[in-house]
């Protein structure tokens, strides 16, 4: 019984491909994993560089292999035959292949045999390298809510709005500025989000318009490697220059969840009790949890090739954390009246408890 | 017989979804189109985004018909209980996905009757409105090439390097410029191209180190509005200050091979025929094409919410351009020896001829 693992993406999108082949190509490509062996078929547009760039051990030419494939079956079936051919030499019992696969290549190799499952569960177990790659990622993050920071420094108030160099600050100025600093860096930060007042109360709102100056403001930054693909993540929230009562009682609230949290950190902990001691905490604290205010989403995440990975901190989560897990910790509190408050940090988790990668 | 339409992606990664619901978001969620009704199943964390930003025309709580679900079939299969609803609710035949829907995704709801075929083959097909956002994301990589512009005639030779500022100048310094400009417009240019010299001869070489006094520099920019998703894509080589007659002679061979393609377009014509005419005047005027070296790519393809979609413009090409279809014409020479030639243009297809959108 040999299997082999049988992909078919852009390594842009398919983070298992990222991760086998370390090679970020723009196009669609065919790579295998059979007996420990990384193999990958580029056409002659990329294979030049996947030579040098690429972790692969073995970069197969996809116009040769597919003049093979039709020599050797009498037809022309593009990447079905390169299959079919694969197969044959690298006798391959069966294909497995991840379930986020496209159902039109697996319904055209499906009768060589083919399996559906997790191709790299180990991915959620990160290397030192890895973990570093994240931190780095996270150092990107930093300097942009520095760059916040000195932005609300210098802008004066006016009424119920903040002016920086003469202009109302809006969200989409402060967005651009992080991501065009992290562009610099070598980093996307795509989506990055700084959502004022009312908007900050919808986790998922980048921010649009002026950042008022008696309203939170979430900044949330996920910058990830142009080159090695990791993910950084962390959201600090600023409070106005004077805080009200209950948005001071909301930011604490939320910071001493973080470290309620923080606390349960180890190896073999349940990742859903995690989560429900942080439910538990708010509702003592007296911010309650409808279907839309409140403590409205997970605890935390995996973070690595992708933003949103295993293991996940949530209520329903049937994760255990292990040692080498790289997870975030960011609850947060949402209410229409007084905005959104959210704080995340990024751990590892230990044989004998975490460190902290942000 | 009625037939739904069924997504499950994000509209970031699936541009069917993004065609559908004119909704970005960054994680996958259920969509359909029934009877001419788009309607999307939103989380509520992007429940009251979607009913502001989206072209939806139903959104449905994702919480709430999950619970409707639980109810009716007396269990919880998430997203399949919610699709077994859709059915029933809207009176569904039969669901159409389209191939790159993930298999796992497909494994799950197969027995409610799944087809699996395009989704939107319309999409080839641009309207006004999209022929715009596809031009002005063509003046975003304007921007770029005349920013090289810039800072080339600002560039100082020494030896057979160019110096900007006092330092080096290099393939990255001139990728991220371009790349901050276009994100500075609202635009992403993420794989900008600028390649210099040996490297160039390598059409998919993003570019790194030194940019050459004496070598071709091919730069080629592909930039995408961060709001509407539509791309750009255009290319442009740049000769050095004292071209060489080999230079010189592939740059304007790339130039008449380019104007010899554009006076073909029109509605109803075969896309290959273009392709080989290419070839054949290559040939004709001496520049041969080898596995790896010539004219190695196809001419063109078609632009749009993808930057590579239908149709195609190559040697085994089935496509008959018409009228609305939105496609780049960019013919390109690559030799180790000299470097490599490539001129990219956006042109839009109309029932009398063309429309240049670059």
């Amino acid at each position: 019984m040999k299997i082999a693992k049988l992909l078919y993406d852009t390594s842009e999108r398919n983070s298992d491909l990222l991760y086998l082949g370390k090679f970020v190509a723009p196009d669609a490509f065919l790579a295998m994993e059979v007996g420990g062996k990384r193999i990958a078929v580029l056409s002659r547009l990329e294979y030049g560089r996947a030579k040098r760039e690429s972790a692969f051990d073995e970069i197969l030419s996809y116009e040769t292999l597919k003049d093979d494939a039709r020599a050797r079956f009498s037809k022309d079936d593009g990447l079905v035959g390169i299959v079919r051919l694969l197969k044959e030499r690298y006798a391959v019992t069966r294909f497995l292949i991840s379930e986020d696969c496209p159902v039109g290549f697996f319904r055209k190799i499906e009768t060589l045999g083919v399996e559906v499952g997790p191709l790299f569960p180990e991915r959620q177990h990160k290397s030192e390298a890895e973990q570093n790659a994240i931190a780095k990622s996270n150092d990107i993050a930093k300097k942009g809510f520095r760059l916040v920071q000195k932005i609300l420094k210098e802008s004066k108030t006016r009424g119920n709005k903040l002016y920086y160099k003469g202009k109302i600050l809006r969200s989409e100025f402060l967005r651009q500025a992080i991501e065009v600093e992290a562009l610099q860096n070598g980093f996307s930060a795509q989506h990055t989000i700084a959502s004022s007042g009312e908007q900050s109360a919808d986790p998922h709102c980048v921010g649009t318009g002026p950042v008022y100056a008696d309203a939170l403001l979430v900044v949330d930054i996920f910058p990830r490697n142009l080159k090695t693909g990791y993910f950084g993540d962390m959201t600090r929230t600023f409070l106005p220059k004077s805080p009200s009562t209950q948005q001071l009682k909301m930011y604490k609230a939320v910071e001493e969840a973080q470290i309620l949290a923080i606390g349960k950190l180890k190896n073999g902990v349940d990742a859903a009790n995690i989560h429900k001691a942080i439910e538990a905490f708010f509702e003592k604290a007296g911010f309650h949890t409808t279907q839309t205010e409140g403590f409205i989403h997970s605890t935390g995440h995996g973070v690595g090739l992708d933003i949103h990975e295993h293991p996940r901190i949530s209520k329903t989560s049937p994760d255990k954390l292990q040692a080498g897990h790289v997870i975030t910790i960011e609850p947060g509190l949402y209410y229409q009246s007084v905005g959104g408050v959210r704080i995340e940090d990024v751990f590892a988790i230990t044989q004998h408890g975490f460190v902290k990668l942000s």
